[in-house]
C-alpha cells in the first residue's frame, strides 16, 4: 500500500495544475494559502463509498475520479464562487493496481481544470475505496448566493436540460444497446460539468438572488431553498428545458422525461432565483416562479414531483 | 441510515460551538468565512478508516470523535495557526446505534473547543465507517512555519515528554493491568492535545524557524525536517524529555523508554528548529543541533533510531 500511496501522490502531483503565487500546496503540515480583503472563502466536502455511491467492477476509474471532484466543484458553482484547491482523501485496498490509480488522476484532474490539487490523505482500506474531496473556493465579499435569499415574485431558473443524467442511468441499469443517443446520456450521467463559470456570471448580476446545484433533482432541490427561504412556488413543467437526446429516448422506451428531469438528479446544472427582469447569460430557463405558502405546484401536471418517482 | 444521518447532524450541531461573525456553516452548498488581509488560510485532511486505524468493538466512540478532530487540530497548531472551522465526513454502517452517534460527537466537540463544525457529509457505508475531517485555520501572512526552515546551528526542541502514547499503546495491546501509571499513558494515547496555544506562541517568535508535529515519531518526523531543510541533525538522546509515568511503567515492565519516545510517535506535541538564544516559552525542550549533511546522529547511544523499532 505504501507503494500504492506514493504512486498515487506521484500521478496526482504530476497532473497537479499550477498553483497561485504564495500558495504552498502538498509536502507540509497544512496547505498555506493568501486572504485578501474583501473576499469570503468557501468550503465543500464530499465523501463517496464504494459499494454505496459506485461498483468498483463496474466503474471507470477515470469517470470516479472525474465525479468525485465535480460534485465538490458544482458546490462552489453553487455558491457563484472560484474553485481555489483541492484536498483529496483517499482509502484504498492494497490490491489496487497502478492503472487504476492513473485513470483516477486523470479524470480528477480532467475536471479540475486549473485547480490545483493542493493536499490530501492516502491511507490503507481493508476492502472497499472511500474517497473524500474538499474543495476550498472564494468569491467577492456579499456576493456568494444562499439558499435563503428567493424572494416573493422571483423567477425559478435551471442553467441547462434536465434529466440526462438520469437517463444515462437508465441506459446503465437496463443495460440498453447504446446508439448516439444513448452514448450522449451515459456520457452526462459519468462526466457531469461544475457549472463554475455559468456561476461566477450569475452571482454578478444583483437580481439573482438564491442558488443552488441539482444534484438530488429539482423537486427535492427546490424544496430546500423554500424551506430557507420560507415561500412556495410554482413550477410550469411545459416549461423545463429536456434534451433532444432524451426526448427521443424517452419515446423510444416510454420513459416519463418529466419524472427523470425533475426527480432524478445528478444533472449538477444551477438552479436559481432571480428578480423576472434581470438580464440573464444565455442558457438559463425560467421554469416556475416564487409564491407566498411553503408549497410546490407543479402547473400542467397531474402528477405531484414532490413525491420522488413513481417506479424506476 | 437516513435517519443515523440526521441524528449525527443534530448531534453534532447541538454541540456546534459558537460561530465567528460573518460566518454561515452547516446548511447551504458550501460554509462561507470571511478572509482577512494581511492573513493566510491553513489547510489539512485526515482519514481513518475502520480496521486500519480503530477497530470498532475496541474503540470507545468518544475516543475516537476525540482523535479525529485532534490530529488534524495539531496540523494547523504545527504551522502555528489557529483553527477557524471543522469539516466532518463520515460513512456509517447501517446498524450503528444513536448511542454511538453521540459519544462521537461529545468526543469531536470536546477537543474542538471554541472551534466550530462548519460543515460535512454523512452517507451509508455497507460495513466499515469511514471518517475524514478537514480543518481551515489561518495566521498571520508569512508567519507559518514549515519544515523547510531549519537552518544550520539551531537547536531543535520539543514541547513535551515524548513516548506516552505509545507507552499506552503497550498497555492497551499487552493487556496490561492498569494502575494509576498505565490508566495515565493509556489516557495519553487515546485523548492527544492538540498544542494550539504553543504553536501559537512559537509562531510570534522571529527565532523560530521549521516547525511540524510529531505523529510518527521524532526518528520519522525530523527526517522530513531535514529532507525539506537540505541538512542534518544531532540528537543528545539523553535530553530527550520522557515523563515519570513513562520511566516508571519502562523499568517495570522492561521497556525501552527511549525507542518509544524516539519511534512511537502519535505524542502530537511539536517538533520545532529555533535559533538557540530565543526566548521560548516554558515546555520546551532542546534535544539537538541542526547540523550540515543529510543524516541524524544519535548522541550518546549506540542504536541508530532512524531505522524505527527493533521488536515491538
Amino acid at each position: 500500500m505504501d507503494k500504492g500511496e506514493f504512486e498515487l501522490i506521484a500521478a496526482l502531483r504530476a497532473r497537479g495544475g499550477a498553483e497561485r503565487e504564495g500558495v504552498t500546496g502538498i509536502g507540509d503540515d497544512c496547505a498555506v494559502l493568501p486572504q485578501r480583503a474583501g473576499f469570503e472563502s468557501l468550503v465543500t466536502t464530499d465523501m463517496l463509498m464504494e459499494g454505496v455511491h459506485f461498483l468498483r467492477l463496474d466503474a471507470d476509474p477515470f469517470d470516479l475520479g472525474w465525479k468525485s471532484a465535480a460534485v465538490n466543484l458544482s458546490d462552489i458553482a453553487a455558491m457563484g464562487g472560484s474553485p481555489v484547491g483541492t484536498f483529496l482523501s483517499f482509502a484504498l485496498p492494497e490490491d489496487l493496481n497502478s492503472h487504476w490509480v492513473d485513470r483516477f488522476a486523470d479524470g480528477y484532474m480532467a475536471v479540475s481544470g486549473d485547480c490545483p490539487l493542493l493536499g490530501g490523505d492516502t491511507t490503507l482500506s481493508l476492502d472497499r475505496i472511500c474517497i473524500n474531496v474538499a474543495v476550498l473556493g472564494e468569491c467577492p465579499a456579499g456576493q456568494s448566493r444562499k439558499r435563503s435569499d428567493a424572494r416573493l415574485g422571483d423567477g425559478i431558473y435551471v442553467t441547462g436540460p434536465l434529466g440526462d443524467s438520469a437517463g444515462g442511468l437508465k441506459v446503465i441499469m437496463e443495460d440498453l444497446s447504446r446508439g448516439e443517443d444513448e452514448r450522449t446520456l451515459v456520457h452526462r450521467h459519468y462526466h457531469p460539468v461544475p457549472r463554475v463559470e455559468m456561476g461566477l456570471a450569475l452571482s454578478s448580476i444583483k437580481g439573482v438572488h438564491a442558488m443552488m446545484d441539482i444534484s438530488d433533482g429539482v423537486a427535492s432541490d427546490l424544496r430546500h431553498i423554500l424551506d430557507a427561504s420560507n415561500v412556495g412556488a410554482e413550477v410550469e413543467v411545459a416549461k423545463v428545458p429536456l434534451s433532444e437526446c432524451l426526448r427521443r429516448c424517452a419515446s423510444r422506451y416510454l420513459w416519463d422525461a418529466l419524472e427523470l428531469a425533475l426527480c432524478g438528479g445528478e444533472d449538477y446544472e444551477l438552479l436559481f432565483t432571480a428578480d423576472p427582469l434581470s438580464q440573464l447569460p444565455k442558457g438559463c430557463t425560467r421554469i416556475g416562479t416564487i409564491v407566498s405558502g411553503a408549497d410546490i405546484k407543479w402547473l400542467g401536471s397531474e402528477r405531484d414531483y414532490s413525491h420522488g418517482f413513481v417506479h424506476f
